[in-house]
């Protein structure tokens, strides 16, 4: 008697375990499916996420799971085509390599699977894959929401919003701050912020060991400092015909011993009225929201809306700041 | 060989004069139909709009301009009848009484006319009137963006924005500073603001002469301050589901004798994240933004939303929380 929206995660770190505890509470959402690098598991009544985190935290796969779970070496695609219920899908996979989540979006081509995915992709180059394969996803019938989390994400849908005071817009400066108590809960996302440093990328940081990231964090106090950074709200803006996105910058402060934010993550929108007035509006994040609750909530949010355009038969690649998301019950 | 969309602005006041000009530059969008109360002026090829202004100013209504002008005392209907290249109205006009705007939407539906209208709605009890349109709307082939100015509108679309973070919503407080410099330029807007005031409501306000409205101004020192005024961005975000609308507040300071704002207009958004810890989202505008910046820029940004959903054959009603605006370059 559920009218609940079945929905998927793949990946099942950090960010996809927060995304199991973000949907538990949920009257519109049930998770049904998940999936790891070792296994996967469906119920098409619904995972119970403390058993799954669980399961996963102290076996190392979703596939141990009883009775749901299957070990699989290709457990994405086996998940795709077992999980036929699953309406919609939120990729909380580390884009490790940077080319990961456009090869698991031809996947979901590949498969014949109609709906919606969701992921919280950082970088512009791994948004510009995706935009690719706009064409493709709209052929396959799958409204892609790629750019759904925080920032890109959050903070570029309210960039969206503020660039309407304005005649034209001279900048969107994008400021995070993120604290966390232990990097070892959040090792992918770790890498992923250690490959924007100096001297590093993608390939270098995904190569680390935890001692060598333990090493680098020692001789930061914890610290990564990070500016002009590759992120895709600026090509997300640039999209949405905000701005050029030569006019969108990225920063922020990590740090990886503190639960505390060392500062309050913001997005500052510049412009010119058509009074010509210089202005900016300001859009700050409160300190106690973590990463997990700012990236977990935007990706379902903007996940219902995309299952609101697929049901109007709307398919193919939006970004966050193209639609509206919704909030979940 | 111009692609422009023609766009209407009903309503020549304070507001449908910073609208003419906001359209000014623009490449997108281009004014071709103006309506006041005693006329309208309609050329496809687009109004100048200090022609415009300036016979409004300067002659009392639009009907006088040369040569597109003419006189009328039911200039929108006639309007309507005769612009048929307009995708999109604007309608700036003042809804005194209460019951104004949902007349014109009836007037629009009655025409046959097909395409995309916006409003800059703020009571609640308007906008419940709109949703009783919604179906016939619907029917009539009309997307309807109703409270997309600048609060109900901006203020509401960030705190839908900002809910995204949250598991619950418990409080959405929009508090609005407006300084101007002379309320003459406004008065349909400063009867608007008085008619929230402990002891008017808006016949009441309606009914004062400017002397009246003097006298009250030289009481306060030019000071409206409003508190739990009546404002739709309760019922749209109760609509869009993030919150019952008791949970929803709207207060502010309108000093009507000096430019600069009394206060920052802004709104916080608190909530409970997935972990259990409150926060608050804060979105604050510029000082340097004007009243007309801030609604006329989301007005057209909701229109050019609004004709994209309509091209897609999406008809009725919708509010500022529910779709994303789009830039208007």
């Amino acid at each position: 008697m559920t009218t609940r929206i079945q929905v998927g995660v793949l990946g099942f770190g950090g960010l996809g375990q927060a995304a199991a505890r973000v949907l538990a509470p949920k009257q519109e959402m049930v998770l049904t499916a998940a999936a790891d690098a070792q296994g996967y598991a469906y119920n098409p009544g619904g995972l119970d996420p403390d058993r799954a985190i669980a399961t996963s935290n102290q076996q190392g796969s979703l596939g141990y799971l009883e009775p749901e779970g299957t070990l699989s070496h290709q457990s994405i695609p086996d998940l795709i085509g077992k999980a036929t219920g699953v309406e919609g899908y939120f990729l909380a996979l580390p884009n490790l390599p940077n080319t990961f989540m456009a090869n698991v979006a031809k996947e979901f081509i590949k498969s014949g699977w109609r709906g919606v995915l969701v992921d919280a992709l950082k970088r512009t180059s791994a948004v510009e894959q995706m935009r690719q394969l706009s064409s493709s996803l709209a052929k396959a019938g799958i409204t892609y929401m790629t750019g759904c989390g925080a920032t890109p994400g959050l903070l570029t849908a309210a960039a969206a919003i503020a660039a309407q005071s304005y005649a034209e817009i001279h900048s969107v400066k994008i400021t995070f701050g993120v604290g966390i108590a232990n990097w070892e809960a959040y090792r992918a996302t770790i890498r992923e912020d250690i490959a924007h440093m100096p001297g590093y990328d993608v390939e270098k940081a995904r190569g680390m060991s935890d001692a060598e990231v333990e090493d680098l964090l020692d001789k930061t106090n914890g610290i990564i400092s990070l500016e002009n950074m590759e992120h895709a709200d600026d090509l997300m803006l640039e999209m949405a015909g905000v701005c050029s996105r030569d006019r969108v910058t990225v920063g922020g402060v990590v740090d990886t011993r503190n639960p505390q934010k060392p500062l309050s993550t913001n997005v500052k929108v510049t412009g010119r009225t058509f009074e010509g007035k210089i202005s900016t509006h300001t859009f700050t994040l409160g300190d106690e929201t973590s990463m997990a609750a700012n990236v977990c909530g935007p990706a379902f949010g903007y996940l219902k809306a995309g299952i609101s355009w697929h049901r109007r038969r709307i398919y193919g690649l939006f970004t966050a700041a193209e639609i509206m998301p919704m909030f979940v019950k």
